[in-house]
Parts: C-alpha cells; structure tokens; sequence
C-alpha cells in the first residue's frame, strides 16, 4: 500500500516533504496570517500542477473576485487565463457576499448572506467535472467556517466538507486564516481535521522580520517539520530548506 | 494585465511600495494606535493626490468633525480649504452622533444613533460624484464597525462595504484603530479582508519610544514588508525606508 | 487657522506640549491607575488656570465628594476656598451614589442609582455659567461609562458627552481609570475618542519603582511623545522633560 | 485645613506614611494573598489603636469565626480578650454563612444565604457604638462584593458601604482578595474607590521568595509608594522601611 | 490560648511547619497538577496518623476507587488494609458517578448525577462515627464544586462544607486541582476559605523539572513559606526542607 | 497486591515506566497537538501488544477513516492487515460524521449528528469480544467530548465512559488534543480523570524545534516524569529516555 503524492512544484517545498510532495487526495491546511502568501501558494500549486504534473486545477475562492487574483498574481509571470482557455484551471467564485447589480445603480445587494454547504459541494463537483481537475484550493475556509457560530456545529460542518473532499480524490488545499502573530499559540481545530498542516508565519531574526514555513504536519510522509525561511519573489513562494530560522 | 497605481506622495512610503504605490481601486487598511498618525496619513493621501497627481479625493469622516480634522492639520501647512474651493477635496460627516441643535441651547440630541450601510454608501457616492475623486479616506472605519455586535454580520457589513467601494473605482483607506500596544497580537479580521494592510505602531528602542510603519501585505505589489521608523514632523508622515527599527 | 492653546501650568507638562499647552476647547484624557496623581492633575490644572491664566474652573467629581477632594489637596498650599469665594472655581457632585440624609440617621439612602446624561450636561452647563469657566475636568469619566454596560451604548454615550463638552468651549479633561499596569496592554476605546492623552504611569527602574507621563497623543500639537519622569511633590504633579524613564 | 492621621503602630508602616499614618476617617484597602497577613494586619491595627492610640476597634468578619482569629494570632502574644473585657475592642461576626445549630447535631443550614447591606450597616453601627470605636477593619470585604455578580451593582454597593463607613468617622481597613500572583495586573475596582490602598505580595529575590509591600496610594499623605520588604514575626507584621526588594 | 497540632508525619513537612504539623480541626488545602502527589499526600497523611499518632482517618473519595487508590499507594509498602480491619482506617466513596451494575452486563448507569451537600455530610459524619477519626482527606474536593457552576453558589457550597467539616472536630485536607503550569497565576478561591494551603508543583531548574512544594499559608502556625524540593520515591513523599529550589 | 503491567512495547516508552509499561487495565491519556504522532503512538501500542505481548487490540477511531489510519502507517512497516486477519487487531469506525452513500452520488448526508455513550461503549465491547482485545485506543476522545459544550457535563460524561472503559479490564489509550503550545499552559480537565498522562509536544532547543515527551503521570509506576526528546522516524515512535532537552 504505498502513497501516490502530488509534487506541488513550488520551490523548495517538495525537499520539506521527503522530496515527495503531498499525498494524493490528502485534505492540507494553509494557515498564515495578512501578507503571508497563502493566495499565492495556492494559486501557484494549481499552476504547477497544470503546467508541469498534468493534473487540472479548480480554485474555489470564498472572499476575493477570480479577476482580482488573476490581477494580483500578474507579478509572477503565471499565464492562468492560457490555463482556464485550455481547461486546465477554473475559477469559481462562492463567496457569501457578491453584488451582481453593477448596471443598476442604486441597487444594491447588502447584508448577511448564508450559502449553504450542499450548494458549496455542488459547486465543487462542477468545476472539478469542468477540468477534470485533480486539485483544488478552497480560500479561505475560514469564510465557510464563519457560518457556524457554534463550535461544535463548525467542526462537524468542517469534517463533512473534509468528508465530501476526499471523495472527489482530488488533492485539495484548504486556506486558513491564523489567529495571531505569537510562536506560542492555541492550537486551530482545523489542524486537528486536516492531514497536512503548512503554517506561513513571520518571526524576529537579529534587525529583521523573517517570513517562516513550517510543516506541522503530513500525514503518511516523512516531512521535515523544522521550520524554514521562504521568500516571496517574482517567482512566487521561495522556500529555502537548508537554511535555518532561529538564531 | 499590468496593475495602475496611486503615489501615496507621502515621503518614503512609496519607496516601501516598490516605488509603485498602492494598486488603484483597491482597500487598504490604515492600522494604528491613539496618536499614531492615521488621521494624518489619510489627509496627507489626499492631498497629495488632489496637489500632485490629479486625483481628487473624498474625506469620510465617522468621528470627528471636518473642521476639527482641518484645525488639527493646520500645522502641516496643508491648504485644504483652497482645495475644497477648487473641487478637488470634499469632506463628508458621516458620524452616527451628531447634534445638529447648536442654535436652540438646552436641546440635546442624546443617545446611540445607528446609521444604515446603504445611506453610508449613497453618502460616499454623492462626495465621489461632487469631485470626481479618485481617492476616499473613511476614517474610523471602526465606528462603522462598532454597530454589528455580532461578529459574523460585523465580518459580511464589512465586505458589503468593501465591494461597493470597489465598485467606485476609487482607490481607498479604511482607517482602523488596533487594539493593543503588544508587538504579538491577534490579528483583526478587517486585515483580512483588505488587499494591504499599513501598520502604525510603536515599540521601544534602546531608552526611547520608536514610531514604526509596516506594509503587513500589500497585493500586487512587491512591498518592503519590513518595520521601518517614521515621524510625525510639520511635513506630516515621514518614513525613512533604509533605516531598521529591531536592535 | 492658528490653534489657539491653555497653557496647563503643571510643572513640565507645557514643555511636553510644544511649550504651547493643550489646544482650547479640546478634550483631553488623563489616564493612569490608582494614585498616580489623576486628580491632582485635575485639581492642579483648574488652580493654574483660575490663578496664572484667568481661565475660571469647574471640577465635576463623580465619585469623592469634594470636601474631601479639598481636604486631600490641602499638602499642596493652593487656597481653592479662596478661589471658590472668588467665583474662580467652583466644584459640582454628580456622584450617582449620594447620602444626603447626615442629619436623620438610620435613614440610609442605600443601592444603585443611575444618572442621565442629561442631567449631568445641564449640571455641568450651569456650573460653567456659575463662574465663566473655560476649564472642566470630570473625575472619574469611568463612572460615568459604568451606568452603559453594553459596548456600543457606552461608547455613543460617551461621543455624545464629548460633543456636549465641545460645544462649551471649555478646555476639558476627562479623568479615567487605566486598566492594568502593563506597558504592553490593550487600548481602552476613550483613547481614541479623545484628541489628547496622557497616560500617568508606573514602571520599575534599576531598583525602584518610577512615575512615568506620556502624552499619548495631542491633535494641533507638536507634543514631546516620550514617556518622561514625574513626582508628586509638595508642589504637586512635577514633570521631567529632559529626563528618560527607560535604562 | 490640616488632615488629622491615626498612627497604624505597624512596625515600619507608619515610616512609609510620612510618619504620619492614615488620615483619620478615611478608607484604606489591605489588598493581598492568601497567606500574606491581611488578617493579621488588621488585627495588629485594632490592637494598636486601643492599646496605645486610645482608639477602640471594632472586627467586622465575614468569613472566619471570631475565636478562630482570635487563636490564630495568639503566637503574637496580643492580648486580645483583655481588651474585649475592657470594651476597647469587640468582634462582629456577619458572616453570610454561619451554622447556629451546634446543639442539634443532624439539622444543618446549608445553602447560599445572602445579608443585606442595611443589616451589615447596621452592625457595624452597634458595634462602634458598644466600644466607642475609632477604628473599623472588614475582613475580607471580597464576601461582601461576591453578593453583586453585575459589575455595575457591585461597584455602587461598595461606593454605598463606603459612604456609610466614612459618616462613622471612623478609620476604616477594606481587606480585600487579591486576584493573582502577578506584577503585571488588571487593577481591582475597590483600589479606585479606596483613598488608600496597602497590597501585601510576595515576589521572588535572587533565590527565594520575599514578602513585599506597597503602599499604593494614600490620599493626603505624602507616602512612599516604593515597595518594601516585610516580614510575619512573632510581633506580627514588620515593614524594613529602608530596604529595596527589586535586585 | 494554645494551638493543638497534628503532625503529618510526611518526610519534611512538618519540619516546614514549625516542626509542629497542621492545627488540629483546621481545614488544609492540598492544590497541585496531576501527577503532583495529592493523594499520596493524603493517604500518607492518613497513614502516618493511625500507625504513629493514634489518630484514626477517614478518606473520602469522589472520583477514584477506593480498591484502586490503594492498588495505586501498594509500592509505598503502607499497610491500609490492617489499618482498615484495625478500624483505624476507612475509605467512604461519594463519587457521583458510580456504575453499580457490574453483574448485569449490558445494563450501564449512564449520564450525570449530582449529590447533594447534605450526603456528603452525612457520609463524612458516618464515616468518622466507624473509626472514630481523627483525619479527614476529601479528594478531590474539586469534583465536588464542580456541582455548582455558578461562582456565588460554588464559594458558599464550599464554606458550608468546611463549616460542617470544622464542627466535626477532625483535622481535614481538602485536595484540590490546581488550574495551570505557570507560577504566575490567578489565586484559586479556596485558597482563601481554607486556613492553611499547601501547593505541589514544578519548575525548570538549571536543566530539568523539579518539584516543589509550598505552604501558602497555614493559620497558626509560623510555617517556612519558601518553596522546597520534594520527591515521590518509595517511601511516598519526601520533602527536602533546607534545600532551595531557584537557582 | 502487586500492580500487573503492560509493556508499550514502544521504543524507550517502558525505561520511562520503570521498564514496566503500562498498569494492565488502566486510563492513560495520550496528549499532543497536530503531527506530534498521538495516532502512530496508539497504532504502535497496538501492534506491538499483538505481535510481541499476544494482546489483541482494538483502535476505536472517531475522525479518521480506518483505510485512511492504515496507509499513513504503511512507512513504518506494520502488518496490520495480516493482524486484522489473525484476529489480533480490530478498527471500529465510530466517527459521528460518516457519509455512507458513495454509490449515489449527488445524495449527501451533511449536518451535525450526534452518538450517545451508549452506542459507543456497545461499540467498543462488541470490539473487544471480536478480537478478545486487551488493549484499546480511543482517537480522538476530544471528538467524544465535543458533543458535551456543558463544562459538568462533559466531565461526567468522560468519567462514565472511563468508568466503562476499566470494566472491560483492558488497558486503554485515550488520544487527546492538546490545547495549546505553551509550555505553560492550563491543565485539561482529562488529565485529572486519567491514570496516566503522557504529553506530546515540542520546544525550541537551540537552533531547532525538538519533540519532547512527558510521562506527567503514571499512577502505580515509579515513572521517569522528565521530559525526554523523542523522533518519528520509519520505527514508529522513537524516545531517548536518557537524553534531555532543556538546554
């Protein structure tokens, strides 16, 4: 019974993952705080998934319109929308709150709205039918989460969108966002629900803030769980796996 | 897909933003504490824009009167009034309390006053509209936020806001104030949801107090994202992008 | 458009202040824990006033009766009986807890009792007329907040007392309860209400404990930010401002 | 206007308070853990009062039995009941607690059992009035407040028994629970509504933990507020007024 | 008035307290994590009081089997069942949860179940009634709190037990979970209802964990409050009470 | 009454237990946070019980899908299947959240659902008989306990299910997620209700994170309490019980 895993092809992270990657169909978290790159590192894991491992891609973005990520992510030289024209990856927008009435001035759709877990599966299972994808990239789930005020109801609405995931044998990415700034810190629940966590934090190293990786955990590989400094260049995430980041 | 931007003008912010600025039409959060500067960076956004690179700009202003902002600014040297004369700068009281009673002495307007996101927005629009602005300043979008007690409306008012400014095309600075003085600290959801986060803060340096600024993130942008020094002079914000903060 | 400004006439404190002193009309918080000189900042500032700047005084105490505030004040040689007979100061009890049955005893006038906002206005409106005042100190502002336990509400309630206060054009100064000793601590929301701040403090150098004065923030002024030393001495409140307070 | 003080005949304490004590009539916290000598703080302040100050005491205790007080300070060899016999000193048990029921063993008064302000008031009153008191210690006044579980209740409950003790003249010790081990506190309430506060802590010097206290503040007296090492003899409390507890 | 004591008997420990041991009839209470020793302590405690002090014990438990603590305490060599057909010894088990059905397989005693005060009492009173005791250990004392989860109620459940403890004459330890690590921390209420703490706890030194003990307080008796090495080893606990445990 | 013992079987696990291992039929609790290897720990305990001890095992998994267990043990190089088949070694799925309808796609069964002790421990027992288990692990039991959001309750409701699990006389693992990262930190309640408590977790030592594991007790074994470092390495768990890890 040996692991098929899905090499992200990011920089430096496959070394951190026992030059193996992610086990195929295995639920990730990605947890970092504002700035942190988490978009990126998603983005940039279905780009290389469908330009070098043949693997389609579906991001599923909760908060942020598809076009202003296609935008923001034009620094790094990523030709996604060759990548959507070839139907290798697919955008698909299931954020909560969503104004579709720019013709009509005036009229605005405001307030709280709720969508459904069963709707947010459906619209998975499409994009992922649409590409054929094997990966998928769900940011942030912590838009998702914040439907359920109740801590055991969002825990168990987490472990059915886990559930409903892994069905799909899609590898799949679930951005989070991080509590605080502090090494010391509370555990997330999410951590304890997904197989692999990748924490993208910040730390003092001598006069400077240093941007740190860590894989706290993977299940079923033999991951190098120290952390490491990263880098956001104009190649995306930089990883840097021999270096170390405390003093 | 080449991202526009917007000069803050402001001395040496730029240089923290790749020598670009901040992407135009998109939310940045102005963070800081009591007394860091944040009003001030937010007029100083305008009036460099309306002086110096044609952009006209909005001022929203949910706390103090437009007057006592335009007194307090008065040491900066700023000519604000000619610029309202000239159209190129509009102030906007959107404050939920305001006594509008001056003349009749003895009768108070008393109590908590909600305003509704909708007015808040038509108001924003009309300002925009009065000078073709291209920049908008809401300043505190914390008492905005203060009328949702419950965090998941808190979190979907605030969303709804950010589209509808998006909508504007306006580049805009939602000022925030932080919670606390502690260099570790619980993120803010708001820093999540805009595209750039400016922190203002202070920490102590050998035997005094160091104002420092950070671009926590900034999207589409390749920023400096670390803490740099900055004074509060009779030029307004001043930065100085090469010098460190941390010992 | 020149600000006009009070001198404080507190020892030190105007060169904290640009050597211009708190802008007229102003609100301005004096925060610090139990005896750190909060009222004695109150009473010192009233007293200069009243006899340097002629700039009459009222002292609105919610919580000590203001016997006893005269009599506490006694060590520090200001004659404020003489400056009440002058019609130069004059003290008002708000204090929502108030025994006035001395003479009946056994008769206990006993449990909470609220105060309306507007009760405390017009109290303080027609303690201003008494005697011209241009000063107003509230001691403490806390107890005031006390009666809105909800958030918002408190927080409005205190915008509109603010407002009130501006509209006399008294320079006033709210006194308030600092929360906890900690340098590193959580703002408290008046501090961002107010257009100046001073925070009277504690911490431990070498081997003693010191005062330490800060003026957090001070809108319209060029203000010296550095925490520096300060005494209660027989003079009263006596700041340091060449002097540092960190090793 | 001269504050007339009572001598506390702490050894040392009366040092810390410009040889003066405490201003006659006024209201003092005895803030401390368990273990710190509150108690015997109190006691050793009656006991002075009414063997060398000719001023009478009254023990108002709400949790612990006279006789056991009583038996827990026989080590100091005060001769307690001598004075009791004399009517110079009288204990007042109004514990909310309290079992009347010895004789008939089997039938017990369990519960929660809540006393009234007026009824506590109205103790005390009886108490000063069978010694002639002068002085007047609560011990602890945590119980008292424990009976309002609404913050604001409890604060105006405080300010009420306050306002009743201070018409006695009488100077009067709150003894208070303090909540935790740190220097790093929140402030407690009843240190804002005290004209003094005392805290009894223990911190930890080069390689043991030494007893500390600090007088925090004392309306009216020009005390030292440094803290000071102390001890728990055979002659009670001793302040060593002249030593610094921080390395 | 001279205090009656009763040694413990446990290595060190009464060498801690003025070589006299703990004031007979006073209420103690034994606070520390798991794996500190508590029960140990107690059963020492009650051990050493039938076989050298002729003062018979009575161990209430509200959690653990009686059958397994004294399987727990078998490599301590102490002879508890002798004791017990000595009558000098008794375990009384008050756990409100109890499955009594081990006959009937399949048939579980399932869900919450409280017990009222006035069992407990009762159960006590019984038990000291069968040996005649001396020493009373309640343990843990915790799980009887546990009952009442408003603060109120719970402070005042816990002076009605001790009360009712008190007037059975016997020298009781209350055994009681302490919350966290740290040895900053908030007091835990019975530490002020009883008249003598004794902590168990650890600290880092030099280069390994260490444990301590501590008498917080311990009424009557002038007890050395410094912290002090102790260790479990096969003669239960044994305390080192010239040792420091700083560096 | 000598103290059976089950050896773990786990490498250095039983130097840290006296070389004893575990009391047969006792609670311990396995406490770690995400990755620290809580569930290779329990698989391990299993698999060494029946290949080496002739202990048949049951793993009761409430998350994680048992197929989905078996491939992430597949590095380490165990036989489970071969044991499943031996009937050594049984997995009993009792996750609350189970989607059984893989067959008709488009139907999803999603929400919160809850399972009752009762179900659980027929579960475990018709678990146990199948295998004639000795040894059972619960993972997690923090899934168990999220169904109680009541504080009593959920303490109750561990406490029956221990209750249950000791009747079974087969020594048992309960997996548990840690809090926090703290080394500091507030103890969980289960730490308490266990027998034993082993802790997971990781420090910075030097310029690296290093595993640390802790026997923080051990009721009936003379355990080596000091933390220890420990590795995953492809053997399963590795500890070092003669190395430290403070520095």
């Amino acid at each position: 019974m040996q692991l098929k895993c899905a090499f992200t092809g990011i920089n430096g992270v496959d070394s951190l993952l026992d030059d193996k990657g992610i086990p195929s169909g295995h639920t990730v978290l990605i947890s970092g705080g504002p700035g942190s790159g988490k978009t990126t590192f998603g983005i940039q894991f279905l780009y290389e998934g469908a330009t070098n491992f043949s693997e389609p891609g579906l991001y599923v973005t909760l908060d942020e319109d598809p076009e202003d990520i296609k935008r923001n992510m034009a620094p790094f030289g990523w030709d996604l929308e060759s990548l959507e024209q070839d139907i290798k990856l697919v955008f698909v927008n299931v954020s909560p709150v969503r104004s579709n009435s720019s013709e009509r001035a005036g009229l605005m759709q405001l307030g709280m709205k709720e969508f459904k877990l069963v709707k947010l599966i459906e619209a998975i299972r499409q994009g992922i039918d649409e590409v054929e994808a094997k990966r998928v990239v769900i940011d942030p789930v912590t838009m998702f989460m914040l439907q359920y005020p109740d801590d055991t109801e969002r825990i168990h609405a987490m472990k059915d969108l886990i559930v409903e995931l892994r069905k799909t044998g899609c590898t799949h990415l679930l951005i989070s966002e991080l509590r605080g700034t502090g090494i010391e810190r509370e555990y997330q629940f999410e951590e304890y629900l997904a197989q692999g966590v990748i924490l993208l934090r910040t730390i003092q190293k001598s006069n400077q803030l240093v941007r740190m990786i860590q894989v706290e955990k993977m299940r079923g590989v033999n991951a190098d769980t120290q952390p490491r400094p990263y880098e956001i260049s104009d190649q995306g995430i930089e990883v840097y796996p021999n270096l170390i980041v405390f003093e």
